[in-house]
């Protein structure tokens, strides 16, 4: 066999263990940011997908043929289309048996889900009230109301990620997880929501241990 | 051996490996349905552990010190308290080896917690609104606003799950998987949301099949 057709071989089968031919669609500021940076942790190759979230691109016929629920982020694989941040993240982190970026032990795992999904149905919601009330509401004092409230529930609730969801230097300790890269993610949006990060001192770390790390500031380009 | 003694190992052996010292904190019409109906479906002793929400136990604060969030379910493993019923359910699907509760695929196993993490976020969230509203607004006005759009999110998010995220006649086909537990805890709450399951016949069905299972009717009787 030719070396030239030994390396394209090899190439090839990185791309399939790898999943390259996978697709990230996402907006930017937006929850995606944490399975593009876990992508990057992974080293997982992929084409990034932009939307346009001025111009309503999520809600555009072609666009919810793809995702019905007209959101950011979408996983494209081989095997199909894949939604909702908490399964993405723990999906990625497993792509990569060289850069596993979830615990092995059963429990420790679904420990990292439990802060996930904390933070998809809890916090992520707490966020949203202040700009997507219409999600819930129609009123205009409805949706001030709603927006009141913001600040003090990101604040409890990041209160307790610090208190007990957080074992330092990661999330998880010290391996680093997806679960570092959603809390990151979420935790930019402290400021617009009134927060002072200061005020969370564990928090406001390993946003500096994150701006640290290669894969975040790649992730912050798109 | 005395054959006592082997009877006498084997049932410790079975006890450490299923877990038999887990405990379960629920209280009756909560999402904590879900967790029972998978501990039973997986063949997992436990002791069940009820809260009387009408008395606010869950504020209580012998329980705030087991879960600071107050709410329900609770699982008590030896290695520790788990909360949030996606990361819950995928730890009860892979406890009894005998009984898998979720798909061994990597990708199927990410589509199973895509519904989880939809019913959680999204379903779970939009029902909240009806009887939970304060934890986002503070004005009647705003509580009676939200509570009016409960019925329309509930049956968009439904229809979204019948044609985009059910298999048949499971979640995820011919498996069942904790996603079954869940799906159908949820539906049990569209009635008092104002929707009728009848406009839903793929749930319909779905729930007519989970009342046949006897580990179903055993939870529903806690």
């Amino acid at each position: 066999l030719h070396w030239r057709f030994l390396i394209f071989a090899g190439i090839v089968a990185k791309k399939q263990a790898f999943g390259v031919s996978m697709e990230l669609f996402y907006a930017p500021g937006t929850v995606a940011l944490a399975s593009l940076i876990a992508l990057h942790e992974a080293d997982i190759a992929f084409t990034p997908n932009r939307l346009d979230f001025s111009q309503s691109e999520q809600r555009s016929e072609k666009y919810l043929r793809l995702n019905p629920k007209g959101r950011v982020p979408v996983l494209i694989t081989d095997a199909g289309a894949l939604t909702e941040t908490p399964a993405i993240l723990a999906y990625i982190a497993g792509l990569n048996p060289k850069k596993p970026l979830a615990p092995s032990d059963p429990f420790d795992f679904a420990k990292m889900q439990e802060l996930n999904s904390y933070l998809a149905s809890t916090v992520h919601v707490n966020h949203a009230h202040r700009v997507r009330g219409v999600r819930w509401a129609a009123l205009q004092s409805s949706l001030d109301d709603m927006a009141s409230k913001v600040t003090q529930n990101m604040q409890d609730c990041f209160a307790l990620i610090q208190a007990e969801h957080f074992r330092g230097p990661w999330v998880m300790g010290d391996q680093f997880t997806v679960a570092d890269a959603y809390l990151y993610t979420v935790g930019t949006w402290l400021k617009g929501d009134g927060v002072d990060i200061a005020t969370l001192p564990g928090i406001a770390a390993h946003a500096d241990a994150m701006r640290q790390r290669p894969a975040v500031q790649k992730a912050l380009t798109y």
